[in-house]
């Protein structure tokens, strides 16, 4: 398949563009990240999200440690183009590293940020001892 | 109601925060903005949603000219705090300024980006003519 890729916009935040993942059967918002071009081009060829790690300063293969890959249903972008909306199946019980189904775990309470939810797994025995 | 939002992070986006908006009651994502602090206080104490805006450099009122407003319903952030998640109800037929429901209007097929529902309305009588 070919890529039409080169009309993403790229240049607001130094060669990233936001990713928001959506559960295709469910509908949450599960994660945000962030792709660069090869990042992208890696998600469409291969049908798992890839990012671009701004704390790493690396491609990553989301999954790659976990096995919590996140398999591409459908891939939109908006109307400026500097934003994506990926449709997903995510394997594994959650997508969180910190062992919650969704990163969007806390919500403002009163004022203040509250877990809003239990964890789904236990992230030590899936990325290791966290001590 | 005090707010809690010095534990958000916004150092990774120079003062911003990426803002995901999705429909509380069909789960659509709509659009994807970005918030400084005082854009976050500003949503948080009307209950609109506020952002600031990277290409007119300002903090902007969604909805302020066309109406449709978004009246936020809760706030999420994930793990790092350095997204949000807002659930709206949208005011009026669509939340994008080219006419769209959604901003996320165009999906990928077969390697080509293409619109993929019509537009709810004309943005011509909304923003005025855009010649």
């Amino acid at each position: 398949m070919k890529l039409d890729s080169g009309k993403l916009d790229f240049s607001k935040l130094n060669g990233l563009i936001t990713a928001v993942i959506q559960d295709h059967a469910t509908g949450r918002v599960l994660m945000v990240g962030f792709m660069n071009e090869e990042a992208f081009r890696r998600t469409v060829e291969t049908g798992y999200a890839n990012f671009f790690s701004r704390s790493r300063n690396k491609l990553w293969l989301k999954g790659e440690s976990s096995g919590h890959k996140l398999v591409v249903k459908s891939i939109s972008t908006d109307c400026d183009m500097d934003a994506l909306l990926l449709q997903v199946e995510a394997l594994g019980p959650g997508v969180c590293h910190e062992g919650y189904q969704s990163c969007f775990f806390r919500t403002l309470d009163g004022g203040e940020w509250s877990e809003s939810e239990p964890r789904a797994y236990d992230p030590a025995g899936v990325y290791g001892s966290r001590s």
